[in-house]
C-alpha cells in the first residue's frame, strides 16, 4: 500500500492506494468520531461492494446505514441529494456521523457536498472505485451537484478525511470508463511532468491489461500532482487553472453532442490533441510533440480528433465555457511536453485552425 | 453609526448599527468585488425597502438583480432556495457576484446558504430588518434551511463579509415581532452582563417605543456579546451553548404547540423563565431574581408562562431536542444573572416541577 498526504493545513487528509483495502476497516477506524457510518453508493457499484464494506466494518463493530443512489451524471441534482438527506434523517444520523462515498465521480461529488451541508458540516471519507475518480475527484475538495442551468452550479470546497484509492476495484470497470480515466493521467504528465510521459509510454499496455502495481503507481503519482498543484492554489485563482488543459475544447465537445455522447476524458482527450496543435501552430510546441501527444492517446483508445460540429459552433461553446478578455480566449497551453502555461495568445484564426485540423 | 468588528481571523466583519444607513451604497462598495450584487429578499420587505436599495446601488453604478421569495419559516426549504439559484442564473451571475440580504433572518439564512453554495461560494451581506435578526442572526454565521424531516438540518457555517443592521427599519415590524426580538435581547443579558439588565429594565419603555438611540445601543451591545461567544467557539462546541438559554424548554413549546402559533421570542421568553425557576429550586438563583426575571418580560409584552401542554408531553418534547446523558437533560440554567451554566444537575422530578410551577 502506498500513501499520500494531501497537505492542506488543518485540512489535511491522507490517500491510501493499493489493491484490496477498500474494506480494511482497521484503515478507516481511525478517522470515525463515533463507530457509526452512512455508505453512500449507486445502483452499479452497490451489487459489488457494498456487502463486503458493510461486513468488514460490521466485524470492526461499526454501524452502517447504506443509502443507494441511481446511477449517472443526469442524477447529480437536488432530488438525488435529497435521497441521501432523507436516508440520514431516517436512520437518526448525528453531528458524529461519518459518509462514506463508495463508487466514481458523481457518487463522490454528491455525498460529499451532502457532508458539507448535513447539520452544517459533517466529516466524509472517500472510497472511489473508477479510474478518474481515483485520479481526479479524490484531490481538489471540489464537491457540487447540477442545476437544470449549469453542470456543478452549486456545491462547496470541501475536503475527506481520508480516500481509501483501491486500485483492484479497476478490474470491475468497463474498459471505456478505464481509457477514459487515463486521458486525466496523460494530461497530468503533459502539463507537469515529462520523464512521466515517457513512463506512460512504455506502460500503457499493461495499464489497460488492468496490472494492479502499474496501476497505483499511476494513481499516487496523479494524485501528487494534482496535491500540489491544489495545494498551491486551493480555490481556483492561479495554476491550477494548468488542470484545465485541453477543457474547453473538450467542454465544447460534451456540450455540442449533448451529455453522454463523449465521456468527459474522451472528450479531454481531443480537447488536449487541440491545445496541442494549437500550441504547436504558436511556434510554442514542436509538431513532433504533437504527434508524440496523438499517438499515446490512440494506443490508449482514446479519441485524437473532436466530433465535425463546425469551428464557428466550437468557438461559440468555448466562448460560452470561458470568459473572454478583449475578445481573446484564455487558454492552457503547453510550453513542451511537462509544461502548460496559462495563455491568451491564440487569435480566434489560429484556434480555427487548430480545430478544423483536429476534426474528423 | 456604530461598528463593531466580529474578529473571526480571516473571516472578520464588521456590523455597521444605525439609523438609515441601509442604503448607504458607500458603506457597501468596499466590500464588492466587482459593481454587480443580487439582492434577495421576500415579498413583505421588498415592497418596503427595495426600491430604495436598489435605487442607492444604481447610483453608485453597482447592477442589481432582485430575487423577492415568499415570506415565512414554511418556506425556508429546498424549493425557495432554488428560486436563489435559478434567479442568479438567469441573470448570469458570476462568481464575483455579491448576494445581499434584504429581510428577517429567514431570507438571512437562505441568503447566506445559497451565497455558501453558489458556485461553491459567493460573498454575501447581510441587512437584516427585523430585531430577531439584527441582535441573533447577524452574528454566528449559522445558515440552513430545513428538511421535512428536521429544522436547520442542511445548512454551513458561513460568514457575511458585512452586516448593516438599521434600526429605523424596525419601525415596521409588527410590534408583536418587536417584543419577540426583545426576548433574545433580555436572555443575552441574563447569560452575561448583570448591568445590562439593570439597564433593560431602565429603558424598555424606549426600546417598545423605537427610541432609535435606544435600539442602537442594544443591538451594538448584543452583537458584541454573541461576537465574543461565537469566536471562542466558532462551531458550538463548547459555551456557544450557553446562547441556548431557555431553548430546550422553548423548543418543546414551539414543537407542542405547532409551529408558527408562538414566535420563537415568545417561547423562548417562557423557556427562559422555566430554566430560572429551575435554577432557584436548585438552589443556584435566588427566588427575587426569578421575580425580577418574570416581571422584564412581562412589561416586554411576552409570555412568562408556557402553554398546559402536561409536564410528561413537555419532557417528551424536550428530550427529543437534546441528548440525554445517562437519562439526565442538558440544560443551560443560571448561577446569577449574568453568568449561565451547563448543567445535569436537575433530576426529572425537579425539571417537572418547574414546568408545571410555569404553566398557565
Amino acid at each position: 500500500m502506498r500513501t499520500l498526504d494531501v497537505a492542506l493545513g488543518a485540512r489535511a487528509y491522507p490517500i491510501h492506494i493499493g489493491a484490496g483495502i477498500f474494506d480494511n476497516a482497521e484503515l478507516i477506524l481511525p478517522y470515525l468520531k463515533r463507530p457509526r457510518v452512512a455508505i453512500v453508493t449507486n445502483e452499479l457499484v452497490g451489487p459489488l461492494y457494498l456487502g463486503r464494506l458493510q461486513a468488514a466494518l460490521d466485524a470492526a463493530g461499526v454501524a452502517s446505514t447504506a443509502i443507494v443512489l441511481p446511477d449517472g451524471e443526469a442524477n447529480k441534482n437536488w432530488e438525488t441529494l435529497n435521497l441521501i438527506f432523507s436516508g440520514l434523517l431516517e436512520a437518526r444520523c448525528e453531528r458524529s456521523v461519518t459518509l462514506i462515498a463508495l463508487g466514481g465521480g458523481v457518487v463522490g461529488d454528491m455525498t460529499g457536498f451532502a457532508a458539507a451541508c448535513y447539520q452544517r458540516g459533517v466529516p466524509f471519507i472517500q472510497v472511489p472505485t473508477t479510474l478518474l475518480s481515483q485520479v481526479d475527484s479524490s484531490v481538489g475538495g471540489k464537491t457540487a451537484i447540477n442545476h437544470p442551468l449549469g453542470k456543478n452550479m452549486i456545491g462547496a470546497f470541501y475536503q475527506p478525511r481520508l480516500v481509501l484509492a483501491d486500485v483492484s476495484t479497476l478490474r470491475t470497470l468497463p474498459i471505456r470508463e478505464l481509457r477514459a480515466g487515463l486521458a486525466e493521467v496523460i494530461k497530468h504528465a503533459l502539463i507537469r511532468d515529462a520523464a512521466r510521459m515517457d513512463w506512460l509510454e512504455q506502460h500503457i499496455d499493461g495499464l489497460l491489461a488492468c496490472d494492479e502495481d502499474l496501476l497505483a503507481e499511476a494513481v499516487e503519482w496523479n494524485c501528487r500532482i494534482k496535491a500540489t498543484v491544489v495545494a498551491a492554489d486551493e480555490t481556483e485563482q492561479g495554476e491550477r487553472a494548468h488542470l484545465n488543459l485541453g477543457h474547453t475544447f473538450g467542454h465544447a465537445i460534451e456540450t455540442g453532442m449533448g451529455y453522454g455522447e463523449y465521456l468527459h476524458g474522451e472528450a479531454v482527450a481531443a480537447g488536449v490533441v487541440m491545445a496541442a496543435q494549437l500550441s504547436a501552430q504558436l511556434g510554442m510546441l514542436p509538431e513532433a510533440d504533437v504527434e508524440r501527444i496523438r499517438r499515446l492517446f490512440q494506443r490508449a483508445g482514446l479519441p485524437v480528433q473532436g466530433p465535425k460540429l463546425g469551428v464557428e459552433r466550437y468557438l461559440d461553446l468555448m466562448r460560452h465555457d470561458k470568459k473572454v478578455a478583449d475578445g481573446r480566449l484564455r487558454l492552457i497551453l503547453l510550453r513542451r511536453i511537462g509544461e502548460a502555461v496559462i495563455s491568451e495568445a491564440a487569435s480566434q484564426a489560429e484556434i480555427e485552425l487548430a480545430i478544423a485540423s483536429c476534426c474528423v
